[in-house]
Formats: structure tokens, C-alpha cells, sequence
């Protein structure tokens, strides 16, 4: 089934270590395959409370935790990305998260996340921090002191809520999570599937042996 | 760093969905590449008792359970490859695992497996069972009834038990997993990467951004 205007929703989490592998790849991937990315900024927490996980499952296992720093460095080696273990994590994002929020449809939003992921993946800062997100809007040549504003209304409060409450109706478990023609894919591992999967380049079920 | 003699340890349980996808994959894969399979059955199990869990994390977590079901068929329609989801998961494989053990560094080992793991999740039957190896074996051209004796030793049981405690000790949290050059790697996803690291293809730290 191919569509007039594939499209794909990115569900990601700032604070999330294997979203920032996304973040940093998915507008060109998506672009190389004409497709448009839906950015879908959301809170992980709650949905992790949701499921009776009271933080990352990369803090709860320690085993696995301890793994998954070794499996981000060689993942941004692979991807050409830098890369700095961050001293907390995972990272509150709650101001940043709705500012992505209010820009998801303008233009400035691929970079913005970007910018704002690169901050806690390899630059070791806080990213919960008025003046910081304020100093990226300003760098990207927009009103910071309007836009941090707006972020802060009820309005867009209750719109981050909706977004969480969406996102958990819809099973999301994880982040990053993609929606490519009603299909959900989990994981930066699956973003060449899903892409694919939008462009409509893969037919639902292809059994070649 | 490149050995002269490039090899890679992957362990599995013929219980685990994402083994099955490696194990039909990594002959053709790490032959390609001049790296020899070291075949590492062990009970996945155990290892996840010791971390806390009663059973498969695919069977405690409902949403993820959900999504993995339908994560293997597009995976399998990927690689080719047919897909039926069990009827029982996990499967228990308790003695085609001891068989796998004496026969790890044998020729047939590679197609036993594989005619194993497709009775799980192909043909959607009980592997745990003396006839289906028998038939398995006889299929090969050995003979069955010896191995399946050997298989039952006390020596092997011992040894099918301390290649869980080796697992356990390296860390292994899941499978398929893979020992490359000391580096530890997760998941059938991670299967093309820890071959490269196998063959010297990849060196330590390359940040190319």
C-alpha cells in the first residue's frame, strides 16, 4: 500500500539514551525516502510507572545497564555520532519536552531536538533548564522568552499530559517508538524498518523462503 | 587489532524467538567473513532467575510480549525466513541443549540447530522430547541413540550446568548473545556488528563525527 504522504511518528523521551541515536538520524534517513516525520515528544516516566517500573529498566538491571553504555559507544562509532555517558541519568526533560511539544509541526524542531539531545548525550548538562533552552531557541533565531512562555501555559501542560496519556493508550513501551502506517516499531534498531515501512516499500507480508 | 584465527561465541536457547533468528543466520553471516562459529548452547532460564525474573521478560511484560509477536513476523518476512508463533513460550529444550553441548564443535552442529529451533518456531512442536531429537539426528546421519545417552551423562549434565555458570559469570543477561574479541554484544540486532568486530573489520573507537 503506498500512500500519498508517507509519514512516520518519531515517540521519543530527551532522556532517553537510544533516543538520541534517533534524533541525530531520522530527518535524513526520512527525507532520503521521502517521508515526513511527525515528532512526538513525550514524558517516559509515567509510562515506565505505568508498567510498574519505578525508572529506566537500564537502572533497575543492572547487568543489562552496565551494558547498554558500552553498546551506545559502539553505536555512535558506528554512526559516526560523538558520544559522552551523561552523570545522570535517566535526565529530567520536562521544560524541553514542551517546548518540543509547541514547535512539533514548525520547522525548527529536527534541529531544536537535536540540539537539546546533544546537550545531555554528549555535552553532560543539565537539559531541565530555563536558560539553556532558552540559549538554543535564541541560537536558532527565535523569540526563547515567548516560546518558554507558551511551554508553561496550562494549555500546553495539559497538551504534554494528552500526549503521555495517547501514548500509553496506544502501547507504547519504550522510546524511541515509531507509528508507520498503523504499524508500531520500537527501538532506533527498527528506524530503517519503519521508514521503510512508510515509504510503502515494504508490502505487509513478503515470506521469500 | 586482527587475529589470525577470527571467531565469535554465540550463545543461545533453542527457547529464545530472537535465537532463532540468528541461529538461521549466522553461519552464511560469519563465514562470509572468515569467522568461525563457536556454538554456546546454554538455559536461558536459570540466567533469568538469578536476575530476578520467573520467566521470559517477553511473558512478564505484556505490552512488550505483544509487540514481539508481531516484531518477529516482519522480522522473519526481512531475513526470509518462515514464522509460526508458538503455542508454549518459553519452550523448554533441556535435552536438545545437552545434545548441543556434546555436539558443539562438530560439522552437524549448525543444522541440528536450525532443525531444532524451526521445530519450535516453525512447526510449533514440543523440542524438549527424546523421538523429535532422535528423528533429528538419524535425519543428519548420526547416531541418535548414542548421543541422545551421552547427552544424559552425568558428565554433560554437569557441563550443560557450568556453561550456565560461565554464562552467568560473562554477564550474559539474554540471547542470543555474542563474544567478539572480548566485547559482548546483544540480540540478533547486534549480529552483523559483533560479526565485524569478529573479523578485525572494526577497529576500537572510530568517531568519525
Amino acid at each position: 500500500m503506498l500512500t500519498n504522504d508517507p509519514q512516520i511518528e518519531f515517540w521519543f523521551d530527551f532522556g532517553s539514551n537510544y533516543s538520541y541515536l534517533t534524533t541525530m538520524r531520522i530527518e535524513a534517513l526520512a527525507a532520503a525516502q521521502g517521508v515526513r516525520v511527525l515528532w512526538k515528544p513525550f514524558l517516559l516516566g509515567p509510562v515506565f510507572k505505568s508498567l510498574g517500573w519505578t525508572t529506566s529498566p537500564f537502572v533497575l538491571q543492572k547487568e543489562k545497564g552496565a551494558y547498554v553504555w558500552r553498546d551506545m559507544q559502539r553505536q555512535c562509532d558506528k554512526y559516526g555520532l560523538p558520544w559522552t555517558q551523561p552523570g545522570t541519568f535517566p535526565r529530567r526533560a520536562l521544560l524541553p519536552l514542551r517546548v518540543a511539544l509547541l514547535g512539533a509541526g514548525e520547522a525548527w524542531i529536527g534541529a531544536f531536538c537535536r540540539r537539546i539531545i546533544q546537550c545531555n548525550f554528549v555535552e553532560d548538562r543539565e537539559i531541565d533548564d530555563a536558560a539553556l533552552v532558552g540559549e538554543i531557541l535564541t541560537a536558532l533565531g527565535l523569540d526563547a522568552a515567548a516560546l518558554i512562555a507558551a511551554a508553561g501555559t496550562d494549555e500546553n501542560k495539559l497538551a504534554m499530559r494528552a500526549q503521555g496519556e495517547e501514548a500509553m493508550r496506544r502501547g507504547v513501551f519504550g522510546a524511541p517508538m515509531f507509528f508507520a502506517r498503523d504499524e508500531m516499531f520500537w527501538g532506533n534498531d527498527r528506524l530503517e524498518d519503519a521508514v521503510a515501512w512508510a515509504a510503502g516499500h515494504v508490502a505487509p507480508r513478503i515470506v521469500l523462503a
